[in-house]
């Protein structure tokens, strides 16, 4: 998600330590701590303007979540709905999704969100893409044994490419829909970009591949 | 496929000895003699009219095609296609998908083709559907290792189902298509249901899975 930048939208970030986690190479291993419970931790990268990690935190209030994404401009857009939604059970990290290493320790995720990641069609941009085998190996290293990522896109050739990525991996897929939203899975937390593009009649891909 | 039954299905079938194999038991294990040649053999289960199987063995006189279909009906008119194509690389046999290792041999096979089988969309009915695990086991026993089933189709449930139940197989899945008409992949022979569902805007589905 590209966006204009946003006068002031560093200050916001650090006048938000309980949201926004400024130094998180400090946090690896310590995620408990600073959730101040046991309760498993799902990570969205990319997470953008924060509409599906907020609901999920609102959904599922015995879950925590970090929202993670480059971009400071769109992070501070997601702050504003963290702070709006007021709820102790999500944090903000401004990072990139390839040096998750250095801010979570083996296992420490229980689970993993990419949603409408950008898409690179281009052949020579593949290793950007957020399911490229190289990001699946920072992926597995934060998450347990069997963990899964969940990820969903309106981009057909990111969808096939990453059905086959996942799968060369040695993931195995448990559940694939063609087309989310006239299916009957329940629970679904739409995305900005999610509701715009399946309002113009997109169709909305989703699978769960587990490690 | 459902099919009116025919007059004379049965004496067309037995006309054509070249072209109808009706004592398959007796082949396992010799279908190199049977073709006379050592050309890989590729099978179509649930082949129908037999546009699909004519047309790959017209592309690729190399290779030696088996349609199998369990309708008698539905396979005298594969015939008539076939005696009029006049390839020496094609037979046709009337048996079910699920006995396929009366007829060949291990690794006999060198990949199976499934395309727009039947959906039976109902969860008490999975058993049924071609892509099935216990179907997934009779394909491996005649197919080598790294055997290939290659499979379209329009319907989105049995297209979701078969993906994971592929993947919970433990096979690998090397492409995916997700609107193969919109795609670049070139050689694809269709089949008369392909032409006539994508001709009313259908998408067609298709994955090339691995053992």
């Amino acid at each position: 998600m590209r966006v204009r930048n946003r006068k002031g939208a560093s200050d916001m970030l650090a006048a938000y330590p309980q949201y926004v986690i400024l130094t998180p190479e400090e946090c690896k291993g310590k995620w408990a701590n600073i959730f101040g419970n046991d309760n498993p931790i799902h990570i969205e990268v990319g997470s953008g303007k924060g509409r599906f990690i907020t609901g999920m935190a609102a959904q599922n209030p015995d879950i925590n979540y970090i929202g993670i994404d480059i971009q400071m401009t769109v992070l501070s857009y997601a702050l504003d709905r963290v702070v709006e939604a007021g709820l102790p059970n999500i944090k903000l990290l401004q990072v990139d999704g390839s040096s998750l290493t250095n801010y979570f320790a083996p296992a420490e995720i229980d689970r993993l969100y990419l949603n409408f990641s950008d898409p690179w069609p281009k052949k020579r941009h593949e290793k950007r893409r957020l399911t490229y085998k190289s990001f699946l190996d920072t992926y597995k290293e934060i998450l347990p044994e069997k963990g899964e990522i969940h990820f969903k896109t309106d981009n057909r050739g990111l969808f096939e490419y990453s059905l086959v990525s996942f799968s060369q991996y040695g993931m195995t897929l448990n559940g694939v829909w063609l087309d989310l939203h006239a299916s009957d899975m329940e629970g679904n937390v739409m995305t900005e970009y999610e509701e715009k593009f399946s309002n113009k009649g997109q169709v909305i891909y989703r699978v769960e591949a587990q490690f």
